[in-house]
């Protein structure tokens, strides 16, 4: 089979079509960021709440030619049957979003939800609530069928809706930690595998789905997705962009600011604990071992890596607290030796709502990504590094380097 | 009155002597930060610690030709009577310094002690525990007459040890503080008011005593010191380099590195408290409010420039705890907006001494003025803008953007 | 005059009248604890909220013979023209009333409100916002019509109603501190003081009014109130319970629970810390120097007689920080000395919803002191000591020792 | 087999010999906890510390008729072979034992250090570093024997020291968790067991070898000891008095300090998540699941009972922070909630030198223990229910409550 041979990238003549909207395919469409971007954005769009958290709204950012939230339509695949609705009650309670604002964005909210088809669950994530039995139907199906029909959804809404693009952008739960496969090695192999009907995470095929329709893609979590060399081959060869993996929203953002300060001042870090609360849906699933994993490598990497000490002891926890809902609470206490052998010890907390850290950061990404396929920029985008706990290209995971990464790009054009 | 008259630049010519030892000045040479720098730099020499805090000994910053630590020389000025042991015992019941390094530096902490000669009083501070008769002395002459003797101590010291440079650091107590005088806007007004016998702060007399001996100048305290227009024109004419104020060591360090992360994401901060406490006798004097006032506005002054916000609802206090001597605790509270309206917060303590924070950073400066001198860089450095709470030159509070400047300016020459 | 010959307690009569209903009646009736006490309520009668917080639902209390809930009527003085349901829609938004609560409890809101008439501003209070012009004019009369017409608004109220008992509470926003004053020593020198014309304290006058109406009185403020030794005379004389002062909600209930497990352990404390920070009506009165000053005896006062040392390094900021609303913030940093001389350290952060921990307090304290007066018990009301930061009798501030001796009382009887 | 055979009890008729010193036999003589007791001790006779921590200092508990410190004499066993000299210098630089104390009570160390005889180690422990030869052999030997010799070894101490009594009390580190076995279910069972030959966790041997030696015993860690049914049944026999288990220092100290507060404010507890981090040797072995798990099981135990919640959401973590060393480091965030379902946070961060808090509690027990076998006092100590995370006897978890009864107790008698 030749590679990329299931990528029939027929969209790619409708890329200059800039009258329409931008399109945003949100896959978790009915979970909390997802209610935060739509809401979000209705938000923006009514008047009702500030750009507090976009970037590309502030300098030098707000100066690119992004595309104006008025103009953004969204879609989504989920897996569960309940509604937006249900979503927002839940996020209204947690004290996230305000009831004023779920009011004045509802009538854009329910368009939002009537372009939300059924989704693909991951093998693993059997016996969930409230499946949606569609999702049932199409993950029982051959891989490559399950691709044919997750690029269909995707085109039957660029289509209906006249999008100029359509950016997909993996909101998903994470899915269970697998091992690399020597069937991710390159794209020939996957494909190769996706044919003879090898199971592959749910996030792969969704990617494979995406780029063959011509989408640019977003990891905004920690799975697989376009993360695998086989992946980033078929972008690369889709002529499109893509990045992740998994949004720096709290904890890992705080790490990645104060370890380089660590470094910079040659303290020398003895150990660093940190430990996660989340009550959320995503804290539910994070509190099965087979989970957390894939999470807890990114969130320990960044401290090596920036530390350039490979044996620095560190510890991360993920503890599911459902009182907390949607309010991530963190701690991390940081030892540290100074001049003279002295021991000194720095310990934060950090308290945030975490759709609402993560709800902007979604909407910067769609904006920059699309900016990039309209300027022919393909393959991983590193300069969007910042927003990432596991940044696809290579590069420092400092936080504020990143940023003046982000910043020389956006100066530079 | 030429400005400048009374700085008779004799030592100018001696400058490129390379062969001689770096002398460096301590301005409280009996207090605790010199205490520490004195027994860092006899362990470094001895191999009895590590370099760790000292940002001179690791790239780039390395491959720059600094002094080494064996060829560093320390005098200073004290206005208390007790020894350097005394201060060392404090500290090895405080756990800050080890006590086989107080054992292992003896000797050469004894060749500084016999370097410290009676310091200048400021005016304000009488009724001080300890004080020197000498000091009293010295404190209640005419200011030129101050002036004379301290340039006089720095001449005998620097010709006694035919040191190559003699880099003059201030690290005594904060002074009382002074609103702007009119004698500070120029030199003529500064070297008429000294003349007419005006009481000046001691800070002041020090850096002029330091500049017209041809000393650079470094100050590590909020006290006035070569801030003012006057000394920065003297420093200018002298050919000399200087810099300051306020060593950056603890709790501002975290906010400059903490409040560019809020800038970059957008997130609005609603509220920053900061509540230091100390029990060295630093913590003492800075319980006065007289001498708080200008400590607090260099760590609030901070925050408002990175985040660009005048409006900003801030406060910051520093108490008094006897028990916990020279580790300094920070409890910091941020209260801050994100997307959808959410509010958030993020609150660290930081425990860390003080002292042992300190020492390496007055190491490191001593070595980077002395380079800047030999290289004839004169007036405000603003490289080295990343080691201090309020530096002179113009500029960011940004800490990683200050240190990038600093790596920059190694890496360049 | 006679001491007590304005206390014309012909109320006294129709105390054993069990029938009607109990009322309460709240100085600072329009006040975010006020809201809370009446949502509360309605929302305990109409079964929407479960009675978390309130100890007298829970056993020995339980079995005590209380007025039900739904025997409760409120009514209040208020000096603001602001509506309750201002008050309430603030604390939606605060995360502190659900909007649910509010709109299922309107129609009792609405009967609370309609029974809160014009109060009396204290004397240095000038300049408030939204004050109302009754007030005003009220409060410019004499002390003796001052009384006379706060205590024909509780006769009113009480006739009306058909109350059987009728409970003040004071839930006013703190005072300006005063000294103490000679007027205050006994009940004569107080009502010649009166009669005079000699200004006093709203609390000491509201008390007066209270006891001289046949009210038992709970003083849930810092105010000076009826702990005066005058006022403790007048309640013996009138035969009427009373208690205070200062509800003892978060910080302080905290150091009470924490300083006698230092002691049982005759751990050393050395210095201990306490920073608060608020950002409602309470918060922004209590940042006048004026109005902390009682608040922070009473935090102070608790510690050094649990400890039982009068040396204890201790410090209580409290400060407002306008963004944190209702949301009490508290940090508190205890360093203590174990075996050895080891320094270790303790500190807490306390996030609660200030009113919200005050409420049910104020609940059980009206039902307890309703049965108080039942019972015929005058003067102090000994046993509910746990309620305040400055409990009126003597004893300990130990909340375990206060808390046992309740239930003692709730068993015994 | 009759019960208890194996216990000859030839000691009794010694035991009103009050002319001699109180013998104290630590098991796990070299580690953190008895360096601490031996050096404290020697201190306070030496007069070079104070009392602090020591409750028995202090009244009510100063008027019993407990053993003076001069008159107490230490002898122990251990597997290990390093001396008390180094377990001394490692608390030396961790900042716990003062250098000059090491210094004042050298020569009283080592009449300890005399008196250490190779112990017991627990099966599954194998491996360790630093194992004494003589450890391994005994450990070889068959139950009976293993009692036999560990038997010899007190009876021998006892009689070369003139001691009137000898308190055996367990403070080796924490043993591998063993579910309940039928073999403890009685004393018949467990002497059956033993004389087949079964292999037994070392806590129950010890504590077997202290009982049929006539001695008390006290289990200060979380190891099972005489808490099996079997033991207790023999203690009674024996007419001897025995407590514990697993000493109630840090963290878990303060569950049951603050956990009654919320019970007492009928606040609900919707989360109770407990960090703990350590350095020590104790910490690495409870790094191991296996070890682990007892000491969890105590630390939740105790808020379940508490709070009367067995649906509780609580968590607790022990991990391994070597830099930590001696210094434990905990953090508990507490979720819970008031009136009005308002959500609220505790969050407590204690910081304590775990061996420093824990010795004073040991010497204490020791003087109580002696004090109650004197009186006659036999089976289950429930007075000292205080100072056991798992107190042996009913009794509640709330430290107050216990350390009432406590005070009755000394106050009684």
């Amino acid at each position: 089979m030749t590679p990329g041979m299931m990528g029939s990238n027929t969209f790619m003549s409708k890329q200059n079509n800039n009258s329409g909207p931008l399109g945003v395919w949100l896959i978790g469409a009915r979970g909390a960021i997802s209610t935060c971007v739509a809401y979000g954005l209705a938000g923006l769009v009514e008047g009702l709440i500030e750009p507090v958290g976009l970037i590309t709204e502030h300098a030098p950012f707000s100066s690119l030619p992004l595309a104006p939230y008025e103009n953004i339509v969204l879609g989504g695949h989920d897996v569960c049957t309940r509604s937006l609705t249900d979503s927002a009650s839940e996020l209204i309670r947690a004290g996230v979003l305000p009831a004023s604002l779920v009011e004045g964005g509802s009538s854009r909210a329910a368009a939002f939800d009537s372009h939300i088809v059924p989704g693909l669950l991951d093998g693993p994530d059997v016996g969930l609530a409230n499946l949606d039995p569609a999702t049932a139907e199409l993950s029982s199906a051959a891989p490559l069928e399950q691709i044919e029909r997750l690029k269909a959804d995707l085109l039957a809404f660029r289509e209906s809706q006249g999008c100029r693009d359509l950016i997909v952008i993996n909101l998903a739960s994470t899915e269970a930690f697998r091992e690399e496969s020597a069937d991710w090695l390159d794209l020939e192999r996957l494909e190769n595998a996706l044919e003879s009907g090898a199971a592959q995470p749910a996030s792969i095929v969704y990617a494979y789905a995406a780029l063959s329709a011509g989408c640019p893609y977003v990891n905004f979590t920690p799975s697989r997705g376009s993360s695998i060399p086989a992946l980033k081959q078929f972008a690369e060869q889709q002529g499109l962009p893509h990045c992740g993996s998994d949004g720096k929203t709290g904890e890992t953002l705080m790490k990645t600011v104060l370890a380089p300060m660590f470094k910079a001042r040659a303290l020398r870090v003895l150990g660093w604990q940190g430990y996660n609360m989340l009550g959320n849906r995503d804290g539910e699933i994070l509190n099965e071992a087979s989970h957390r994993q894939g999470k807890l490598n990114n969130k320990d990497e960044a401290l090596r890596s920036i530390l350039n000490d490979s044996e620095l002891h560190s510890h991360v926890a993920i503890d599911f607290v459902p009182s907390l809902g949607d309010w991530k609470t963190a701690w991390d206490f940081i030892h540290f030796e100074g001049f003279l052998g002295a021991k000194m010890s720095l310990q934060f907390t950090w308290a945030g709502s975490d759709s609402a850290l993560a709800a902007p950061l979604v909407i910067d990404l769609a904006r920059l990504t699309a900016l990039s396929h309209q300027r022919g920029e393909t393959g991983v985008l590193d300069h969007v590094a910042c927003f990432f706990k596991a940044p696809l290209g290579a590069g420092t995971h400092d936080f504020h380097a990143q940023f003046a990464a982000l910043e020389r790009y956006a100066r530079r054009k």
